[in-house]
């Protein structure tokens, strides 16, 4: 009744899994432990070793004078979080909630930025009073952190954040380039550093922000070479000298079956280029990539139950408790075009070949809940546990967790 | 700087809006009043007059004999739930969570019934407790059923959910016809039927829903016509008389620019028709129509405020205190495949005519936050509210509160 499998390659995070009796190791626990020790199902755990490995190897290849900021949106859990205050060089957060989470951490607060086109008054009195780095997305943004500053009798750190006159291309969302709502427009930034001048608030730099979660090295040396142009054009036009640049990130992960990993290595010899043009132009930046998703993502793994197996007109469905309340991005609802697969795999078969082709399905009722469409997996019965690979980054937190009023799950480092 | 407004009839949801003073009217509360009476923004308003209204426009085209049941995944608050117990004929819940917002109002427990592809043990063991209907999605469901009825010493009522060998054609969403996670195929209903009957479980009848979201009656009616015509076929397998029949409901509302509402008159004449072959082929049958986003969808309104308007390379932004975190489905993220605009209006200025082009941003720093794009609206200022419209379904609920840490909304009743 069922049709065969597809042969595709496997996919590169499915490759790289460790396994250990059949059994797929989180940390050097295997799941069915884990899932035993958590208690419940469905989870998301965190491999605290997979982090410390992806932040050694942008240090690798990263020149050292650019500093590593993490994007605390990606992933905003406090043991996150707290594991890598003590690995990067600063933190960027996007709410006010997010910036308590950042300061709850040893992080210095100079080091910790906050951008945002829609920060309220509330959040903007309460960055003033933090002592973090806003970034101003608008003039009137500017304006309203003047008057904060001047009722509370402080100076605040400000960065202009740029809407840049390029894009990123081939991106997964891009930020900047055209008509956007985050910054402004460059080639208005230079009248409204002559109104920051005249302000009393300490300019310290730029934020130019092109795009996010891009697999092409050399489209992101392109964009990392326009990015500080434009801050070096920019820069002649600063009422102070530039002490704080930073670059975005844009360092994407493979998600999608025909996705191919990142090389880092061209991206980190073109930062060591582009540093040299900073040091010359611009000697007391500071330089930032921003990352959050390259950080995270590929350390993150949602694991929930089989519990049900069901066939309808020869199609295989595997009924998870799980589903697209926990895990929006995975069921291609969360700003997908086209509907793809997630790496997805019986985490505690992962030794056998895969026999058949079935769709993990959650247990909300609607069609939309849909985590895997027909995939290439081994035959799996009730009491099996599936596991989403690449879930460690806009996973729950950008998940509809209410919808439908079944449990959260679990969220655990290992 | 700015483009020359598009020029489109008014949505069917604004020109039915209530105004007053270019206010717009919740209740009979100008949404300033409003939004000062909850002391902040944003937040849900659900129109208890709609709800009433909407109900009594069923009841007037609706068959007597026909009940009508309300969906609480639509809306679970309890606010809404309560007010509905005195309205409607029975609840369908999808998660224990709902079972115990519905049980917690004066609403029977045996018209409360509890359909979903995956619920857990744990969740069955509470309904069978609980004594409501319980749809069984597959065989694998029904006999762990029979295994905690008989653990529980109980006799719970059971209904069969069938997957349909039919669908609903033009539908936001289909949920019947081909292979689907939900229900039984209809063909292989019959041998379950025969499983059943040797169980000890009170079956009742069956659950049959094919689609959902049509603002065609002539589709709907010919699909109510084969359901009636499968659940009579069906029926003579069954092991007792059918006394439920759950027709689903699939009745849409108009959201984007060229939806025209749904014609009730005719879907009423035809389930008068199906009415009498119901009482002719199954005289012991409840038939229910079950309705969720067709009741409380045009009851509730999402407002925002304008906290900052900006002009980007000639397009207009109005950046909100909201965005997709409260409403998913506004930034076409939630199972929409092609983006289009909910109704929106500045919410303050509802006499005021278009002059203007602008889109309406959340605050979130990510170009999906999108909650109406190129909108032809009057100029709109910081401080002024945006209402989005038809927001009283499937909005905070079906939303990834969490993501970016921002405040929740308030939701209200008035």
């Amino acid at each position: 009744m069922t049709s065969a499998p597809e042969t595709l390659p496997p996919h590169p995070a499915i490759a790289a899994a460790r396994v250990a009796d059949g059994e797929l190791l989180i940390g050097d626990v295997p799941v069915t432990r884990l899932a035993a020790q958590i208690g419940r199902t469905p989870f998301y755990a965190y491999d605290r070793a997979r982090l410390d490995a992806r932040i050694a190897e942008l240090r690798r290849h990263l020149p050292e004078s650019i500093h590593l900021n993490y994007a605390i949106k990606a992933n905003p859990i406090p043991a996150v979080v707290q594991h890598l205050a003590r690995l990067v060089d600063g933190f960027d957060v996007a709410s006010a909630r997010e910036m308590q989470v950042a300061l709850d951490t040893p992080m210095p607060r100079a080091r910790v930025s906050f951008a945002g086109p829609g920060k309220t008054r509330d959040e903007l009195a309460r960055a003033v009073a933090a002592g973090i780095v806003i970034a101003l997305e608008s003039e009137g943004q500017m304006r309203l952190v003047a008057d904060l500053a001047a009722e509370q009798g402080l100076r605040p750190a400000v960065a202009v954040r740029v809407n840049p006159d390029f894009e990123l291309k081939s991106s997964g969302m891009r930020m900047g380039g055209g008509s956007q709502q985050f910054g402004v427009d460059a080639e208005r930034v230079p009248q409204m550093l002559g109104e920051l001048g005249r302000l009393d608030l300490d300019f310290i730099g730029f934020h130019i922000f092109a795009g996010s979660q891009n697999l092409d090295a050399d489209i992101l040396c392109d964009v990392q070479r326009k990015t500080v142009d434009l801050a070096i054009a920019l820069a002649r036009h600063a009422p102070a000298p530039v002490r704080h640049l930073n670059m975005g990130g844009g360092f994407g992960i493979p998600y999608f079956p025909k996705d191919r990993p990142l090389d880092l290595a061209p991206v980190g010899d073109n930062l060591a280029t582009l540093a040299e043009r900073i040091a010359a132009e611009m000697p007391q930046a500071r330089t930032i990539v921003e990352l959050g998703r390259y950080i995270v993502g590929e350390a993150g793994f949602y694991v929930a139950r089989i519990i049900d197996r069901k066939e309808s007109r020869g199609q295989v469905f595997l009924v998870t408790d799980g589903g697209l309340h926990h895990h929006l991005a995975a069921s291609g609802n969360f700003g997908q075009v086209i509907r793809r697969n997630y790496p997805v795999a019986i985490a505690n078969r992962m030794d056998t070949a895969p026999c058949e082709t079935a769709s993990v399905v959650g247990c909300l009722c609607t069609p939309l809940d849909l985590l895997a469409g027909k995939v290439a997996l081994p035959r799996a019965e009730v009491g099996d546990l599936v596991v989403v690979f690449q879930s460690g980054a806009y996973g729950l937190s950008a998940s509809p967790t209410a919808f439908l009023g079944h449990p959260e799950p679990a969220e655990v480092m290992v």
